[in-house]
């Protein structure tokens, strides 16, 4: 039985991946050298896409890594010295701190409640913080940080470094990428990607705080060291051998959802996002986790579970459409569903109306 | 056209690849989160069908990264505390050297000339050295570190950790693994899969060494350091969101070896690479790079080249053979061929046929 996948990443594939893998056999894509030109027109192309679509200014440099994980190591190696400091709104802003704790940098942090985040107004950041982790949507509670929170941040702390989480919220969320220094995703999210590849983007503030590191003879890491990316980077190639079916495919999808149009891609997860709280709000068994409705995630929602979430779980099974249960510690009482931009209306309207057939 | 791909990795794809990228969309691989049992399943029968090709000891573990280029940073990070020793034979030894020196490593070396090895007799490494670092195929000259040397390294220096590169030979190159304390290779080389997985072999000295340094108060990484990688790793899963196309793939194809008979794969390696060195000593242009014939790669074959290697694989690849250049300074002057399990028999014969149907 065909299944549909609202896991929160990953999660069903972009309705057109399948037709560009198989395009990717027959044009040899997994077979050329990654040093040969064939490969350097893949890769220029895939961050001609990304720039355009999240309408990055021309000075941010566009990097592949391995994952998101990845890239939270490698911006705590480039880009921090001594102390950073993380909004914690769930377990994966917090899995950020835990990296740069791994790396002895005093991490230090301001925690919201679980399902809310850290308020922009009530931010006490010490002076010497040299980077300020910002997680724009908290794949684990369905917390989202507003857009014009970022704005403040940034007018707040203008000389500290800003990293701005966007791994299951771009290309939804409608950043203006100038106001932070770095951010970066996971293409298995909303782009509806196989898993293995993160995007980091990177503007010059950061080099320049590399390039400090180095001149204190501080170890900034190896192939994937910033210095070491631009200098591939600026051949369109990558110090290792990429996954090359990865950047091709997130060329090609980020090509189609340009040609979609992205405002377009964001009045459906608007309206698609609406019609799956409705249905949490209606049900007798669930009820948005996020209380405050301007914190509430587009793209990956969760609701509280008045029954185990596996008995939800198990009867939309039947149905053929799969969902997430809760991260960690609501592992039981949470659902987790995803509202990626290849999830169609239709798909989200039948599963909103299966949610509300479960009854306690 | 179709094309025929000789090039030394990425290459042509194990011929059994695309049917299984096929089953794997069908059996919704690419959607299907990595916490579950589904994953975990698939995880542990690649982790299962490696150490079984490979006649792994029970009590060494298997770890997925993005590339060997990684792994050379993860061996530094958890391994080494202040000297490492490599033995040079060319670029991507050279490069293992490298990143050492990027973690402010004293990475010491002996160096062979370009298309030798060092003889494992002449070998002087100061009892300080905590990592012999050994390539057993040097992907860029087609020099081969005889297996037995292997043993004689093992025999003289039984305290250091020793690393053992078979990131172009394995699983062609007979390796006794149990006298390696790691081990790596890539699996764009001779399991013929798309880029983007490493494959990292650890035995329990290993993680031993990772500890102390970790008592030490010494950072090893984070999300890819040993112990993180062990917590995950027992359970099947992995740290971050893994490549999960390429780890089933992986596994699908190392089944697909053990299959055919590793023995009949190393077999045809074998008369293939007779075949295509024959062809280098009779061709007028030609001539094997690696004069030592005990030290010739029967995975990566190299030859000097009498006119500019350009004209070369231009003139094959009007017969759609795409091979590759030399690697850095050799770029004009080396041909490098891949013999790996997917290139068959007939292909290599008239590979070897239209190179010796170019004169000068």
């Amino acid at each position: 039985m065909r299944k549909f996948y609202f896991t929160p990443g990953p999660s069903q594939l972009y309705y057109t991946v399948e037709e560009h893998m198989k395009n990717a056999l027959k044009e040899n894509v997994l077979s050329i050298s990654h040093r040969s030109k064939d490969y350097e027109k893949i890769h220029q192309q895939t961050i001609e896409a990304i720039r355009s679509l999240l309408v990055l200014p021309n000075d941010y440099h566009i990097f592949f890594t391995s994952s998101a994980t990845e890239i939270w190591e490698r911006i705590i190696q480039n880009t921090v010295e001594a102390e950073s400091f993380h909004l914690i709104n769930g377990a994966f802003s917090r899995r950020f701190l835990e990296i740069a704790e791994n790396y002895q940098i005093n991490a230090m942090s301001q925690v919201a409640e679980e399902g809310k985040v850290v308020e922009a107004e009530e931010l006490l950041i010490p002076e010497t913080a040299e980077l300020i982790a910002v997680t724009q949507n908290e794949t684990s509670t369905g917390a989202s940080q507003p857009i014009d929170d970022i704005k403040k941040i940034r007018k707040a702390f203008p000389d500290q470094l800003i990293a701005l989480d966007v791994v299951s919220s771009a290309p939804y969320a409608n950043v203006d990428y100038s106001m932070v220094d770095t951010a970066y995703f996971s293409v298995q999210k909303c782009f509806g990607l196989p898993a293995g590849l993160g995007v980091w983007i990177v503007n010059n503030r950061c080099f320049q705080k590399a390039q400090s590191l180095m001149n204190k003879n501080r170890t900034i890491g190896s192939y994937h060291s910033l210095p070491s990316l631009l200098e591939k980077g600026i051949k369109n190639q990558t110090p290792e051998t990429p996954n090359v079916l990865g950047v091709y495919l997130l060329g090609k999808v980020a090509t189609d959802m340009a040609n979609k149009g992205i405002d377009q891609i964001r009045r459906e997860t608007e309206y698609k996002a609406a019609v799956l709280y409705q249905a949490f709000e209606q049900s007798e068994i669930l009820q948005p986790f996020v209380t405050s409705e301007v914190h509430r995630s587009k793209t990956t929602l969760v609701a509280n579970t008045a029954i185990p979430s596996k008995e939800i779980i198990s009867k939309l099974s039947e149905k053929s459409f799969v969902i997430g249960n809760g991260y960690g510690k609501f592992k039981d009482k949470h659902i987790r569903i995803a509202n990626f931009p290849t999830h169609s209306k239709e798909h989200i309207e039948i599963l909103a109306d299966e949610l509300l057939k479960i009854k306690n």
